[in-house]
């Protein structure tokens, strides 16, 4: 079984605290990491955490606030020291120019490797990325800045051979393809073997969204629809809802809610105000309209 | 008496580790707190020692490579979101201007407070703050870009008046000022009162000075000579010696025969490589040279 797992770097929000980072996460997914947001001290819990800067396959950045971005002039200096030769695709709002174009203007005798920028559509969903077993997209969020949430989404797998079977039949090879995609199989006598008795299911295709950060608007429900995990920001408790919604952050309540409309299996709450000390008041407001919640934290790991 | 204390926020070099964040130190001198270069991640450790962001008065930033300023854009953001008003003095390359200007210009309206940025001189000393207690100079290093060391020193205390002799021989207010700076009295008689008999010295004037990244370089002994404390980098170990010549850094003996040769009371080194998990080699290789060096380490207060 193909990995599909995200490590939080960071969840916290614009101001550090020794409780939390700024954001960051790593999605570990079919042999290839990628990395949503880049907060100051990214690549120092990078580190800590062990992650393999190697892997390290393209950046998402979900928009332009410091606490997103300001570990990439560290991040991408230690790939270059580090030795990297391959691309690095960077999916950010086209206005990250202003932070990369003059940073590797003047270091960029240092970069050891090419950097392609690919500018998000801050309007609509838009395919970032595809190739035989995953795809990621992008789709809008509501914020104070365009800002873009990402789902990362494995493909469904052929079906299963049952190896018994293609013998108990005597099936010729050439067929195999067709019977893993879903073909029938019929026999020299007319008889039709439906592929149910031949295969058995591929693997699930499992799905994470990111969405961070947002205001409460369910007209992302549609992108996130049924996903295995949703990383959902819930900046503030329920007594800030006020607060919330005039620097278009949601509560965690409304975090919740967006999960339960949108049918996901399991939600992680993450970008926590730096006011909050303890968490559990976040957690018991949203455990109260979806169950299946937890709190994301520094180090923890996601299986999906 | 009068507080000067440095705080070591980070000590490593270019590359980070678990153990050593990139270089950052904190100057607690007379009710100021200073700041010496700013890597990533260095609000962070601010927050992690409990120091005044509030109290920071001014930065200093040796060079320009990436491990001295990766910190820079986060902290001015976040002292903006403390609601700083003072100016800040920040005392730099002019071409920290690749950094600043784009960052001002995109997060201009964020930033509260306004940043004079001045420009060092690469070639010589010169003095870049002075009040009546203390003054900062800067001096030449030997890097491989243009870099700068600092000296930070109290200036002598007047002498403190014996309140007992003052009033045995009743001397006049509007003379205390000229004792404190050292006058004899004449008694209405003729008799000359020696000041030593009326005072006592004023506070010793300490000083502090910083050099990092630097090459093995005598040519800095008479900006520092006889300082209270030195901090010196110590990147290598002795079987570094060539590596430490290309790179323009010292070795942590060449560290100590510059303490020696500039005859300081104490030394601490730092800006140590990643490659070194303990640093007990480094001490002692400058230990056998300058008997008085300790090592730095992250949160470590050094009082003068």
């Amino acid at each position: 079984m193909t990995k599909f797992e995200v490590t939080i770097l960071g969840c916290g929000s614009a101001m550090p605290t020794t409780l939390h980072n700024p954001p960051s996460q790593l999605i570990d997914l079919h042999e290839k990491l990628f990395m949503i947001d880049c907060g100051e001290g990214t690549q120092l819990q990078m580190r800590k955490y062990k992650s393999r800067m190697s892997k390290l396959h393209s950046l998402f950045i979900s928009h332009l606030h410091g606490d997103h971005i300001f570990g990439l002039p560290g991040l991408l200096s230690t790939l270059s020291m580090l030795g990297r030769t391959n691309e690095l695709n960077l999916y950010a709002h086209r206005e990250i120019d202003f932070l990369l174009d003059p940073l590797l203007g003047y270091l960029g005798k240092y970069i050891s490797f090419r950097i392609n920028l690919i500018p998000l559509n801050p309007d609509g969903d838009e395919l970032l990325f595809e190739n035989r077993s995953m795809k990621v997209t992008s789709f809008p969020l509501k914020h104070r800045i365009a800002t873009n949430g990402f789902l990362f989404e494995e493909k469904e797998t052929p079906r299963h051979i049952i190896r018994e079977m293609i013998d108990f039949y005597r099936i010729p090879l050439r067929q195999i393809s067709d019977i893993k995609e879903g073909a029938d199989y019929i026999t020299s006598d007319g008889t039709v073997i439906r592929n149910e008795i031949l295969t058995l299911p591929g693997n699930p295709a499992k799905r994470y969204a990111y969405c961070s950060d947002t205001a409460y608007a369910p007209g992302i429900i549609p992108y996130i629809e049924g996903v295995d995990l949703l990383y959902h920001e819930a900046t503030f408790a329920e007594s800030e809802l006020v607060r919330a919604g005039e620097t278009y952050h949601s509560t965690a309540r409304q975090a919740a809610e967006i999960a339960r409309d949108a049918g996901v299996k399991k939600l992680v709450i993450g970008h926590f105000s730096s006011r909050y000390n303890e968490l559990e008041t976040l957690l018991k407001e949203a455990v109260a309209v979806f169950p299946d919640t937890e709190l994301a934290d520094e180090g923890k790991v996601l299986p999906l």
